[in-house]
């Protein structure tokens, strides 16, 4: 079997970065899952004896933690080095990092915060949190959303989650920019997610089969899927190599291959390997 | 006949005030004409002898000049101030200060400025003028015009010209949105010009016959005959109670009347006086 890989798979530079670090920290454990893959933690854990906190109050004096990408919210950081006295690695990307740092900014030159994104995420959580005055940063998902705000000013500073739709972000700051004298546009949003859809978006196009290699309930994955789904009805959905079913294979000659962006490299080796040795034997 | 005028017609703000100065310096003279409309400048020389300097060169020592709405190039007022002497009273409309003032501030953060507007008009010349580096303030007409720019930074500050439309600017902003880290946004388009030509539709709807008083020249009062064309097909444009033909109102009931923006109350009154007088005579 022919396999060919989207030009632009699997982990951002952000993933990446955050899990390099964790390799160099031994012993130590993530605030919360590193990210949204347990075989990857397990790795983790099993090579290198990166554990896992779910909680500040697991915590233990002297302990080494390290802050996953999308960052956590400014008191919990705080904690976690005056009260608890830990060692914290901060591997927070930073492209979140960044919205953070403008958060901060603009609210201590009273401009009212809006934050596009979804307010129950860690990342906006930790964003938000950024804020001076908590009660004028507002955190919304859709333009709809804005008719139920009262900014304290009409200067309006704006950032948005990092893995958000542009369009969607256009279309809130255009109606904040009809009813406000001045609005600061941050974008914020990284590209990474966009990379990996528009990558599988073209070779889908030009395949016979396609496999999405990530976690079922990962919505970066099944996006993946859907759009593969809209090229090439012969695309499947799995979380490792194990999943694989030879049948799929029959009379195919070329398959594709992409991965969510919780998928981690070994992983989408495996599959590849497994779905080459299927052109031998039929 | 029976006469309903528009909601909103005529003088904007600005104009209103620049005319209200102009009257209380007698024997001044405006920088270029006070507005474009010369029944109202003749009749500013008649009664308050307001005169009128075309340039610089023919300012004289001493005296007392008035800058009008949409405002001039910096070097231009500090020359006048400076090498005539001259007595400067500055009528610029407060919406046109405001974008100058944003130019001056945001080129001195160093953002790259970007004005949307025509660069042949007064207002957008006066505006650019406060740049502090000439060569990063940029001036477009349309989405497309963006293509052609290197902008120096990756951060950009944005003005428009007051009577442009909203709609454009948005797509202007939205395009410098996705391709810079920053976009400082403000929205200094201003609604007088929107206000009339909101009303004259509106109006054009319920009546038999609309008048539309302006400059045959003014795009501002073209653009008002082309609305009430859309909807009332007797629209004329006239310039004065002269121009007005009997005919026109025969079998007519209600007339509707608004007027450009630099047309002076005085002319409207006399339209609407004669139209009055037309009741009685079919």
């Amino acid at each position: 079997m022919q396999v060919k890989l989207a030009s632009s798979y699997g982990f951002c530079f952000g993933v990446k970065r955050a899990i390099k670090i964790a390799e160099s920290y031994e012993n130590s454990a993530t605030m919360g899952p590193l990210i949204h893959n347990q075989n990857e933690i397990d790795r983790l854990k099993n090579n290198f004896n990166v554990g896992l906190y779910n909680s500040l109050s697991e915590v233990k004096k002297d302990d080494t933690v390290i802050i996953r990408t999308h960052g956590i919210p400014k008191d919990e950081l705080r904690n976690l080095k005056k009260n608890k006295d830990a060692k914290v690695i901060n591997a927070t990307c930073p492209f979140v990092t960044t919205p953070q740092q403008i958060v901060k900014k603009m609210s201590k030159e009273n401009y009212s915060i809006l934050i596009f994104g979804d307010s129950t995420h860690p990342e906006v959580k930790g964003v938000k949190s950024y804020g001076e005055d908590q009660e004028d940063v507002h955190v919304v998902m859709s333009v709809k959303d804005l008719d139920k705000i009262n900014f304290k000013y009409d200067k309006i500073a704006t950032v948005a989650q990092t893995t958000k739709k542009k369009e969607v972000y256009l279309e809130i700051v255009n109606a904040l920019i009809l009813k406000n004298k001045e609005v600061r546009v941050f974008n914020t949003i990284c590209d990474a997610t966009f990379e990996n859809q528009d990558a599988a978006r073209d070779l889908s196009k030009e395949v016979d089969i396609m496999i999405v290699i990530g976690g079922k309930n990962s919505s970066n994955t099944k996006q993946l899927h859907a759009i593969c789904l809209e090229n090439c009805t012969d695309s499947y959905l799995i979380e490792n190599s194990k999943e694989l079913e030879k049948q799929w294979f029959k009379d195919k000659k070329i398959c594709g291959i992409t991965a969510g962006a919780s998928t981690p490299d070994w992983i989408i080796q495996e599959v590849v390997n497994k779905v080459e040795e299927y052109n031998e034997n039929f």
